[in-house]
């Protein structure tokens, strides 16, 4: 039984591409395959699964030495189980980029793509079966997609991207924007979130200079909801902080999805230091709008600095 | 302009693979590509360009920072240029196990798959281009099929390599066994090599436990002309060890590709215990016959132990 899964803080594209490919690896070849996530699932895709009759993966178990594995929507062992070196990585597939820190026992199938999401690779790699996908497969890939583009927003998305998300909801028959809009409202309610369920939600860890951070994002359609437990969380960052020994600092971005904006939490001297420098703007306050700001790969990330 | 390159102690695939994919770049999208090596070519290669009459490539001049480059054959950084971290990967294609080493800066297209070569990753790769290929493209992808198979006796040869060889065969109409045979007896015919030469020119640095090996193979059909060498090549080796500081040791390997199977050296204690441990044999000579064993990758490096 091969094992496949996507990265800590599963999104709807780590979930739902590990549901999509173990399908394949079920119905077009001889193996059989499980998807399992690392998490709890956030609304957004709670909602995907619901609207496509979908069950969730359940969390995947410790995995044997040895165990197969298929990795999805990440290559980078610090967003893997702790014992991922122990396992037999058969294969992976990715559209972040090549992080360096994973190794593989033999010769292994790759497949990154720079795509705005993991279902896309997928649908190129399926050939002529992705012109045959069974309904909730192809609506769990477009989903994969809208979610990863923010609706074609993030600058991230790919005219490629772009035509296989307007083929599936053409071949699903819905309309894509108003199921783009019930997704990211789903997103938006985070009312059965803890405040320290909102820092880890969609969140990774990135070394800027000698310190480590977490720099976690809320794509949401109502940023005030979230602005408005402000205190709550500054308090659950501080908490995060003192409780994980290899984090420095967290870097909460609320990105506004309709208004392409991000407003990120500036509550003490370091963060005001790293988002004063890494985006060219004097904080003065505790928090920082930073306009056209929506993606952590391609925008948030690659400014980092001290 | 893209630098396309494979690994130091460029080898058949390594060469051949990177003017393949340069000449695809330059025809069938809007980039263009130039193929490099990293060392001088063996004879074999030489023999191969000869053939297809296709002009050896250039030595890689030292890249500026941000060059942008296709890595082939490999995804090792220790067998790349010092400052490949400085550059701009933009793709890898290579059939070797995922080592770990090597950062992109962005996303990045790669494709990894456990196939013999990587031309027969690029076979598949190039779609219905592959269909039509210029005589000499096609003959440098059976060679490198040819080379790094021994010809389908090696056992990282996969039925799918094959039949790509019998293909590209059939429209070459050339008689494949003659032609490999020409490529071995060139290969063997190490007259022209320095001892020193011998155990460069087909070599890989790999840790075991605490020593840092560099596990050199010699294929050819006429091993007695090398091992006629045996007192010279022990002189190189334990200079090599001398001159290259993270090298504790040299393992070198002569595969004879007809008979299939290798003779290692094994000229001092470390040589012995190292060779008797991985292989389950009691070293008593300087050299030990290994019936069998012709591949690096999936017979010697998997096994080597201390």
């Amino acid at each position: 039984m091969i094992n496949v899964f996507g990265h800590k803080s599963p999104d709807t594209d780590a979930t739902c591409s590990a549901l999509i490919w173990a399908w394949y690896l079920n119905e077009h070849t001889t193996q059989d395959a499980t998807a399992y996530v690392l998490g709890e699932l956030n609304s957004e895709t709670r909602f995907v699964l619901n609207h496509w009759e979908v069950s969730a993966p359940e969390l995947l178990p410790i995995l044997d030495a040895g165990a197969q594995v298929v990795i999805v929507d990440t290559n980078n062992s610090q967003e893997l189980p702790e014992n991922i070196a122990d396992t037999e990585v058969i294969q992976i597939i990715d559209h972040h980029k090549l992080v360096g820190g994973l190794e593989t026992v033999g010769p292994v199938n790759i497949t990154m793509r720079p795509l705005a999401c993991t279902a896309t690779v997928m649908y190129d790699l399926m050939g002529a079966h992705a012109e045959n996908l069974p309904r909730e497969i192809a609506g769990l890939m477009l989903s994969c997609i809208l979610s990863d583009t923010l609706e074609f927003r993030s600058p991230t998305t790919t005219p490629h991207d772009k035509d296989i998300a307007e083929k599936l909801a053409m071949s699903l028959d819905i309309d894509m924007t108003k199921y783009a809009a019930a997704m990211f409202a789903a997103k938006s309610d985070v009312s059965e979130f803890s405040d320290k369920g909102l820092i880890t939600m969609d969140s990774k860890k990135y070394d800027v200079g000698d310190k480590n951070f977490r720099v976690s994002v809320l794509e949401t359609t109502t940023p005030q909801t979230i602005l408005d437990r402000k205190e709550g969380i500054v308090d659950a960052i501080t908490q995060c902080i003192a409780e994980e020994n290899d984090v420095d600092e967290v870097l909460l971005f609320v990105v506004d999805i309709l208004n392409e904006e991000a407003t990120v939490f500036t509550y003490n001297d370091l963060t005001k230091q790293v988002v004063g420098a890494s985006f060219g703007v004097t904080v003065e306050s505790d928090t920082e709008v930073l306009p056209g700001v929506v993606s952590r790969k391609k925008q948030i990330l690659p400014a980092l600095k001290l």
